[in-house]
């Protein structure tokens, strides 16, 4: 069983990978919605955020894992043996079965079928498969993580006080 | 440009689509990841809510639109002529170019490679993409909506008081 998808639009931001992979609350860039797409974005403006769909098309099927130690964590500062080996699908690795991202972005501006959009934390060039509205129900109060994800949280913000989130 | 994606593992509940779609906090179900996948799941015991990707493997290609009047509202009581027709990508409807749902989750319990979860809102048999877990940086706080989706928020509390969110 397959499914076959196609790109709707793409990241375009003017930046190195590397510069996007380091930083910590993603970079400006814009997602060029493909010109036969664009009454789909008839009364996006006011949404304040967007979740983006994308495909990660630079993971090649070798890249891809059952278990990870999350590497934004090495990069954040943590040890090699501080972080422990996860199932991906307890992590936002990129390295998963179906490298499929998404990405939480601040909306602030369209122009025709290109949306300006901050917090990005996807390469330039990357296709992107859907957008959807980050609405109220998207919020969930109350949330619990496991303890292992905790002593991680804690462990980062020590060495950088600076990041509330991991 | 064409991408192939693999269903990881299946939805299963033993509810009719008609009662999943009227449900208005979803229904109780599993998530039954594939065996080869199993690993992947290591240290997912602990996360209260977990994101699914999932193809919605009911919508057919003549059912896509780039504009839908939001149906989920008709069936809350508000009329055809309430509800306006908004771009796809201003929606959580299903019939998008290409039909992925993004659907939260509260997670209850793990029994191998079987996820118990409830507010489900796919129908049996519905094939997952991708898990992620739900963790706080995914609760975005001060989020804005257009002024469209606010009167039409306020047209259901109207007559759902028990809905909060659409």
């Amino acid at each position: 069983m397959e499914f076959i998808l196609k790109p709707i639009g793409f990241v375009r931001v003017s930046l190195p990978d590397d510069v996007i992979r380091e930083s910590i609350r993603g970079v400006s860039g814009i997602i060029e919605v493909l010109p036969e797409y664009e009454e789909a974005l008839d009364g996006i403006d006011g949404f304040s955020h967007l979740i983006v769909i994308a495909y990660l098309h630079k993971i090649v099927p070798s890249d891809r894992r059952l278990k990870v130690r999350p590497k934004r964590l090495i990069r954040l500062g943590l040890s090699e043996e501080e972080v422990p080996m996860v199932g991906v699908f307890c992590t936002d690795s990129p390295y998963r079965p179906n490298p499929i991202a998404v990405s939480i972005v601040r909306f602030t501006r369209r122009e025709g079928r290109v949306l300006y959009v901050d917090n990005l934390d996807l390469f330039d060039g990357t296709p992107v498969l859907d957008i959807k509205p980050y609405t109220f129900s998207r919020r969930v109060e109350g949330i619990e993580v496991p303890s292992w994800y905790l002593s991680l949280l804690d462990k980062v913000r020590r060495i950088r006080p600076d990041i509330a989130e991991i």
